[in-house]
């Protein structure tokens, strides 16, 4: 079936995948809903959007995505309420973001009312693939790819533009133990680390993987300069708790403007806890580990909400974080869940119902 | 026609795109061979290499290189001479460095008999696509991506080698004009500065537009850290001639080692010109311009050979090089290309030739 709504023309899927998926096992980002949004921008423009079923597409072995790493993304989630309403969590936040990605790596930019009639379209059709229940969600991937078939090391002139969707369970089930970086780095001054850019991520898989051979889940970053600031994990940022103070490092252009993050140091402000954000020495933390006054240590991300992390290492030294008891990071994993799915007041307005 | 060599499957395209290519007007990248060779990575090995006619290729919206960027690539030219005999340039070193460059980004290594094997067979496909006269080249494109329908931020377990060619004439024909960064970066200590990354390019673009907003045509990268030492253009090494000394920085983990620029070292041996590999200072380069002893400053790469740098500009001064008699430039480019091309002795044992 076809049809076209004020901009969008949708082809329906035939039939639905979703009977052949287990919900109690998703294995995150591996199955994919029964449609997908599509847009190409070409001439200068952005052509006519679709919606249609999700399948395999065609791409020139020259499409500058493959060879120059034009590629920009971003990561959200559709949440369902015990009625079976679909809410959005500030999605005006990932809109203006992939767009500034997207700036940073030449590419155009993307229309607002586009990006929100096809991603509203799709949840739509695939409403059945959202699970309703605390830690169950739909995740939502925007991306946009350079196609252009021409290898030359210049901006393209031809884009894909697209959403697709994969159901999620949480993230990361119990707290990790991260190495903090002394050699390898994540981003450079000038760069494009502030940038949901496809290379940042590649970037991190050998080091990660070095310190996984070590036993730990994750990296946090430093500064490529020094090494001596703590700047953000692969895909969180980080929040650290020395007696009753949050500390956060602030965003830069090294470091990607989380919307968990900026969510944390409302509700911390909301819930009269100080947070500071400001440049964290690693020095500082191991101190405070030292000397007791390091209560939590948490990553915040829109894929695991709240992540504790329950060790870190830095320079062969090993530092076990023994959490409290009034645990900050669940304080805040359960007032964002609870507003993520429509369970208590959302006084800033954050949720966005999907009609 | 389908036939096999010791280690490919060799589907030969049925008719050629080769007469409606106007070899006199040649856009760098935009125009393709016959045929590619492709190999993919599955169940933990490379499969059967196949070479087959040159077209579009299908991919998952999920495959990990249009989200997590994992993509690397190289640039080589193969050359012909008078007797229409098909060289390649010191080809070894590009087969060593994707691996390298594979390595950093965790991605597997490709098999050296299946590089060569495929690429000779290729060449010996598209023999006719190679022009001969100094200048003309056919460039050649390897390349491995990652292809696992699959969005978590880690390494892929499936991807694909492919190489593709592209008729070339001379890259830059005038010289050029360059901005030194200031505040933009092109890579991190600890970074993959080193690789040839697909993502080190993209993050080039959006400085590179506004540099040629202001009428250069590339950046001079400095380090990230201070803005104080000159590293390298955008797909060039670059040398700085001051009075008859040659000097360029050493590679390191945030520059590329450049196979043209190696060469040049062992050039300038063997012509007696002293080259200093160290860190170069903007303000070094600054003072000999206004002394009058810089005499020379280009940028060394394969897809340019050599590039004249005629002018460049940091922190609002602009100096231009008014250039040498006794030019080093245009004599390393015509030592490389009479290596390249079967004109001269190879004493370095640089030419491979394709039988
Ligand atoms: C590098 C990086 N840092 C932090 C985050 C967290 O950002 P957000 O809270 O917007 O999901 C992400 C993405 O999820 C990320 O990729
Ligand atoms: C960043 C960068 N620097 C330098 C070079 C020059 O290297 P080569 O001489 O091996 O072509 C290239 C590629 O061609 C490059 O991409």
């Amino acid at each position: 079936m076809t049809y076209q709504t004020a901009n969008i023309s949708i082809e329906k899927s035939e039939s639905t995948k979703i009977n052949s998926v287990d919900f109690s096992k998703l294995d995150f980002g591996k199955v994919f809903t029964d449609h997908m949004f599509v847009c190409d921008f070409e001439n200068g423009e952005w052509q006519e959007p679709k919606i249609m079923p999700y399948q395999a597409m065609t791409f020139e072995p020259s499409a500058r995505v493959f060879h120059y790493g034009q590629a920009v993304f971003e990561g959200m989630k559709a949440y369902k309420d015990h009625e079976g309403k679909v809410f959005l969590f500030r999605p005006k936040q990932n809109f203006e973001r992939i767009n500034k990605s997207a700036e940073r790596l030449s590419m155009p930019a993307f229309p607002e009312n586009y990006f929100f009639e096809g991603l509203e379209e799709l949840l739509k059709l695939d409403n059945d693939w959202i699970k309703p229940g605390l830690g169950n969600s739909l995740y939502i991937r925007p991306f946009v790819i350079a196609t252009e078939p021409a290898i030359s090391a210049s901006p393209a002139s031809m884009y894909r533009f697209m959403i697709i969707c994969s159901p999620a369970q949480s993230y990361y089930n119990s707290p990790v133990r991260v190495l903090v970086a002394e050699h390898y780095s994540r981003s450079a001054n000038g760069g494009v680390g502030a940038a949901k850019a496809a290379g940042n991520y590649a970037a991190q898989f050998y080091p990660t993987s070095l310190a996984q051979k070590e036993g730990f889940h994750q990296i946090i970053w430093t500064d490529a300069d020094t090494h001596t600031y703590l700047e953000e994990a692969g895909t969180m940022n980080v929040f650290f708790r020395v007696n009753d103070t949050l500390i956060t490092a602030p965003v830069s252009d090294r470091i990607l403007d989380g919307i968990t993050r900026k969510s944390i140091i409302q509700l911390a402000e909301d819930l009269g806890i100080k947070c500071d954000v400001r440049p964290v020495k690693v020095e500082e933390i191991k101190k405070a580990a030292k000397d007791g006054s390091l209560k939590e240590v948490f990553g915040a991300g829109t894929a695991a909400v709240i992540s504790e992390i329950s060790a870190f290492q830095h320079k062969e030294e090993l530092f076990e974080i023994s959490g409290a008891e009034d645990s900050y990071a669940k304080l805040f994993k359960q007032t964002l869940l609870n507003i993520q799915y429509n369970v208590s007041e959302d006084k800033h307005g954050w949720r966005r119902a999907v009609k």
